[in-house]
């Protein structure tokens, strides 16, 4: 294994400019023993109006049961405390947590992760550095203040997740690259990146891709090991960087078999150790990543929570030190609550074995979640295989016509389903179409969507997904004859699950009878 | 009282094309009774693995006594728990906390704040509105993402704060204004922008100030109400608008008077209410902004501690609605632990008057301490003011001679003692010059700073503090004769202050004793 090869013709203008406040170099000195400083902007801990706190968690083998709303944690909760006092040189009280610290946050915390990531990530290369942030909204943020001019291309996936979107939409363009069942499809991503001095003269050519490659949002698609080295090995050959957004990697899953063909239980065997659900995981990009070009954002937020705001990058140090800089004169640092109380809980109270016992839990939890619609739908649709797919096909229940409503990908991770509907045998659509409609499916989806919210179901629209490729807003154009929603099974319960299924299939009855 | 007028024309490209995340609109339909959604991609908090929360915080009343490192709090504790269960319409327990939110974050919180806003600040319009975020840093990093364009010029305080210069360094250039010992001077003000056009032909004006207005850091320096409407009034004139920095607003303090002319009780008479408190603090910048064109940056991490990393911004409607646009690409929110533990601390168990009362009381502790540190010099140097003015001269101590060694005006709010020092007659300053140095003031600061680490006393050097003015971090060049360092009293012990005053004597003794 070596270690990255140097890419700092990736940072924009801005992010190479950057230089460390003068300040921070006076917490060197702090240090020297004896010293009495009168020199950092310190306010007093004294006057931190908070004494202690107690937290009350799950333990990592917590009984994780999807039937109940409140997850009881029977089988066993931990609790721990942290004190104000004494504040000096006690890195865990809540007068540290409470303080300025660096813009890299706890060490503590920071070299749990870094041991955690060599374990279950087992980056290819040698110098990978692990970075605090506040989630991966504000790494993404971050990420293209470090790579990305103005007017550059970002390649990202043909249904991209709209809020990372949002944050480059204004300054960037987006390159649209087609998706299957596992996600973005190699030879597509080659032919951008092949033709495309042809076809941009004088543009420069994208150097950022952008992927959600286990769960995606929207299309719930998991990309496999084969897929990745492909992808990276473009990525080689056209030096690009690959942002790896990866918020639902612990929620992985046995793929989806329906219950006509479930001849024995489902999922995982009961009682598997912590190495088989390591095995069991597919591996990141950054695993894959030999030169140190792939920028992983890590969460918090689908495993401990989002209102954690606490994530964190993997990447090469050169990158890793920019986006400290930044990191300095923007957040300064994840919030000092959120980083103190996962601290306890996966240093001090859990460790290494209980955080991957905990996703084991999770991923567990979310299989059965995942399990119950696509069992609801298939209840409520007549639903086949397509032949060497792994693709579902749903038609009209019981009336024996094979005229497709929608196809889908059961997801193998994360927490949604993104259906395709085929409009063309609706009265609806072949209305719109007479009437000379500019984009007949647009208009379809939104009076669908109405329907469905009429009946209290809400999905969301797969238009909300659509990539923007250009200025002012302009958007990638629908595909003829299609459209797209994603459904969620991360929240409701069983109950209310099935019954916004039945809603969702009286409205697809409905337009489809029409 | 009039509302806010039009502004627009400040925004910049990039916050002018920012655009709703569509999924936003989601949860305006998750609303509607009987709704089922299986839309929005929240996890299930059922899976957060925090069952609850208690926290032990100080009364409002609380003793916040400077001379104990452990403020004990002892005339009144309080407490409280936060419970994920039962997690639906239950605004405020820990299931919503860490769970997304909207980027405008705990509704109860804003309106809470906005109250405060009211009643303490009184806004000069009608239609301000106020924003939570993540602190000051993260504050001033989004207001120049609202409005500052590639090279443009920012109006800054000519000893500037080191951290938010950093943030703008990569893209604009400073403007340094000159002060005094009250802060920005207003004729100067006037003059730069008034010669703009002269001496900058076919270059943008400045449209954006950003000032520390109270306990300026590094100056300490606490701007009047008729120095504000000045500078407001020419802010007006020439279209500027106004960041008003304002983390040390609550931090304000009865003049310093020194020891020998102390006839009675230094500062304010103990038991003065809450209407006394408010009338002695100085009206902000917001209070005299009947345009809407002030941003107000206010945080907690002076009062209730930095780790929060929770702050807002009071501005007028069309710049808090850009705001909120890019909070929900980048933080998203502030932490949901802050959020959720400061208001059940502010809202719910202390009040308006008790935040309030806990504002008053940091007054007080940073008052005695102030009072420490000048007293301590005073001790260690003979100390005289200067005619009609609030400045204090110190020379040597018991000699009777008048050469001044450095001058300061002693805060009236804040955590920071400026001192000026006078080199002329230093033979180190004088050896510097005869030798040719290009910079004989920052080489005569670098050796004395060095001095001062060696006597194990450690202050912050002016030169940190210097305006950028151009690209390449070039900087403004130093004033004839004199250097800068900035003390702080906020953190050491009292005995460590006097020690480290005394160390810090001996050093100026031996530079001008050469």
């Amino acid at each position: 294994m070596s270690s990255s090869i140097d890419l700092s013709h990736h940072l924009n203008e801005v992010s190479r400019s950057q230089i460390p406040s003068p300040l921070k170099q006076i917490f060197k000195y702090m240090e020297i023993p004896g010293m009495i400083s009168l020199a950092s902007g310190l306010p007093n801990p004294s006057v931190f109006p908070f004494e202690s706190l107690a937290v009350k968690a799950f333990a990592p083998d917590a009984n994780l049961d999807p039937g109940e709303m409140n997850a009881s944690g029977s089988s066993g909760s931990i609790a721990f405390s942290l004190s104000k006092y004494p504040f000096e040189n006690e890195p865990n009280t809540l007068s540290t947590a409470l303080q300025y610290g660096t813009g890299s946050g706890s060490a503590t915390l920071t070299s749990f992760l870094r041991d955690f990531t060599a374990r279950v990530m087992k980056p290819g290369y040698t110098d990978w550095a692990v970075l605090l942030n506040c989630g991966n909204t504000d790494a993404w943020s971050k990420v293209v203040g470090l790579l990305c001019e103005k007017d550059d291309y970002i390649l990202i996936e043909e249904h991209t997740f709209a809020s990372a979107q949002r944050l480059w939409a204004p300054i960037c363009n987006g390159v649209p690259v087609a998706v299957d069942g596992e996600g973005l499809i190699p030879q597509k991503l080659n032919e951008v990146l092949e033709r495309w001095d042809v076809e941009h003269p004088g543009v420069k050519r994208p150097h950022l891709l952008y992927t959600v490659p286990v769960g995606q949002n929207p299309t719930g698609a998991t990309m496999g090991l084969e897929r990745k080295k492909q992808i990276y090995e473009i990525c080689v050959k056209y030096d690009v960087i690959i942002c790896e957004d990866d918020p639902y990697y612990f929620l992985q899953m046995p793929s989806y078999v329906l219950p006509s063909q479930r001849h024995q239980q489902n999922g995982r065997a009961a009682g598997y150790s912590e190495q088989e659900f390591l095995d069991f995981l597919v591996p990141t990009f950054v695993n894959v990543d030999y030169q140190g070009r792939v920028i992983r954002l890590e969460t918090f937020s689908k495993t401990l929570g989002p209102g954690n705001r606490l994530g964190y990058f993997v990447c090469n140090p050169v990158f890793e030190e920019r986006l400290l800089r930044s990191t300095e004169v923007t957040t300064q640092s994840a919030g000092g609550w959120s980083q103190a109380i996962i601290e306890q809980l996966i240093v001090s109270q859990w460790g290494q074995g209980g955080l991957l016992r905990w996703m084991k839990g999770l991923g567990e939890y979310y299989t059965i979640r995942r399990d119950w619609m696509c069992d609801f739908l298939s209840e409520e649709f007549d639903m086949e295989s397509s032949p060497g797919a792994t693709e579902l096909i749903a038609t009209a229940k019981g009336s024996g016509c094979k005229t497709p409503y929608f196809t889908f990908t059961p997801a193998k991770a994360g927490m949604f389903l993104w259906i395709k509907l085929y409009l063309g045998n609706t009265a609806l659509f072949k209305t719109l179409q007479i009437a000379g409609e500019q984009d007949a499916e647009e208009r379809w989806a939104e009076k669908f969507w109405a329907s469905l919210i009429e009946e209290k179901v809400l999905l969301v629209p797969g238009s909300y997904y659509v990539p923007i490729i250009g200025s002012n807003d302009e958007r990638m154009k629908s595909e003829n004859g299609v459209t797209f929603f994603r459904l969620t099974f991360a929240y409701e319960s069983k109950e209310e699950m099935q019954l916004g299924i039945q809603r969702m299939a009286r409205v697809f009855a409905k337009y489809w009878s029409e």
